[in-house]
């Protein structure tokens, strides 16, 4: 078992804004060691009052879109030209800390990595989704009680996991590639339609003008969809990482949607739906793994999935059948 | 007490395609008397063999798209044109029996009532979304093992029942109208991802132009999106019930739906899917129900939710505490 602290070690380091202390705050929260679980939640308990005066911000893009350098470049503009203290965390289910991972290969991070106001965490390893989603919120958590005024929360655009980054977090941008076509196979769909804003990515070294169209396409498509609960429009815009060109106008659209949010309360609306949501699910998760652990039910389960499967017994039949078990 | 027959008389009256004992199954199936359950159980697991040979649409669009002259337009056209057997359902949580309600005043549709191949049945009244979609779910296997070949499932695209809906049919038909603006307002967001075609309706009396400019719109927009999994992509069409122009050219849509997924194998795949789905579903959903009625979680859990919204305690804090009662 690796060393722990006193809950008070914990609390007062995270409070402090101390980096090694807040790193091991989140080796807890990502423990499944019932008694690391039963610190952590002490910690978290001391911690929320101080928690939940950042700005959380969720950005997806299939691998080639260039994530992880843009991540650098408006991580660099956010503690270089806007003062912010930026943590990074991932929600990335399939991800190995010995793999090439997102956020796990910290050299494509390198200078954001060693600025003191940023602090970068890798998605933990070999965890469900369900898992990984309990402890990212932990651990967003703790990093504002750390002080810190934005927290991006990475993902790949590919699968379940932008969903649960988009009940975490107030604004959803999309990295996409200009040419739409083949390259957008791998974005899911359901995903545009979550996202607050889009930057075209890469629209540099003559791609300047492909970004240009694609952005004005998307902006004409997005505005034939209907208004999110927000009330915002998307914006589309176009960015290169390797200029900076476009960078800082990201962070403006993510202001400009603060203000908006806040000024017509959807901000702290959406703040407590999120919470309230997180608790019910996280019920709702324990009552599900309690039922299909039972030894009768997960006997009996494979035959009756095949017979719904194939059609010979009712969904509902089947579901009365487990649960009379 | 209402009467009721034997399972064999609703087995067999189903089987011969009786209209009036299908009625009788269905009221059977909406009914929440645990006599009654018992009895639909039987009668669905005998009939159910029987079921899935049918094209399942799902259709919707806000109020005032004209989805009931719509309907009974492609209705006609099937039943008459295509000498298919037709039946309509609906999914609306709130429909009242009283009420002017979705199919609920079938004066809207006076002719296909009275056709002998096709059969109209509203909204059960005053049940929840979970029970609406469960009895839904069921009236469709009861008309698929009258013999119907075509089942229509109506909804009103403003809420979560399209989700359901989309969860039990095969093919899911948005009607909009000319004039992306304002009226798209009342469309969710998420529901235009769903559609696998979309018709601009009214396209007539001078409004065909900007109905073709819309289609324009909409076919350039949803190409821009990503592929579903049957790896179709979206049509959209326009149509006028008034004059029955691009009526056909809908159910040409959905034939060619049909073959390109049963071709790719993904008909068949995604009604298993369904099917698995709505098992998991039931018992969440049962589970759910046993767990918020104990006393002490219906007592402790508004406190802990208030704490839970402010982040004064932590969503999974919190539900520990509950799941531990």
């Amino acid at each position: 078992m690796p060393k722990r602290f006193s809950p008070t070690e914990y609390i007062d380091g995270v409070l402090a804004g101390n980096r090694v202390m807040l790193s091991r705050a989140i080796t807890l929260v990502e423990s499944t060691l019932p008694s690391d679980q039963d610190l952590a939640r002490q910690v978290l308990d001391a911690v929320l009052p101080h928690a939940g005066h950042s700005v959380r911000l969720g950005i997806t893009g299939v691998p080639g879109v260039g994530k992880s350098t843009f991540i650098e470049a408006l991580g660099r503009h956010l503690v270089r030209e806007q003062g912010k203290r930026l943590a990074v965390l991932a929600v990335d289910p399939s991800s190995q800390r010995s793999g090439g991972s997102i956020l796990g290969d910290k050299t494509r991070m390198n200078e954001l990595a060693a600025h003191p106001q940023a602090f970068i965490r890798p998605s933990p390893a070999g965890r469900s989704l369900g898992g990984v989603t309990r402890s990212t919120r932990e651990a967003l958590a703790l990093c504002e009680a750390a002080g810190h005024d934005v927290i991006f929360v990475e993902t790949v655009g590919v699968g379940q996991s932008e969903t649960a980054v988009h009940g975490m977090v107030d604004f959803f941008l999309l990295l996409m590639l200009a040419g739409a076509g083949d390259e957008l196979q791998g974005i899911k769909k359901g995903i545009m339609e979550m996202a607050d804003a889009v930057t075209i990515t890469k629209a540099d070294g003559g791609n300047e003008q492909a970004a240009r169209r694609a952005r004005a396409e998307y902006q004409n498509a997005l505005h034939l969809f209907p208004l999110a609960a927000s009330q915002w429009s998307p914006v589309v815009t176009t960015s290169s990482a390797l200029t900076g060109a476009g960078v800082p106008e990201v962070w403006q659209v993510v202001e400009q949607y603060v203000q908006h949010a806040q000024a017509n309360g959807y901000f702290q609306q959406r703040r407590q739906e999120q919470n309230l949501h997180w608790l019910h699910e996280t019920i709702r998760e324990a009552l599900e793994t309690r039922f299909y652990a039972r030894p009768e039910v997960a006997g009996s389960l494979p035959e009756l999935r095949r017979q719904v499967m194939n059609g010979t017994k009712s969904a509902f039949g089947a579901a009365e059948e487990l649960l009379g078990l």
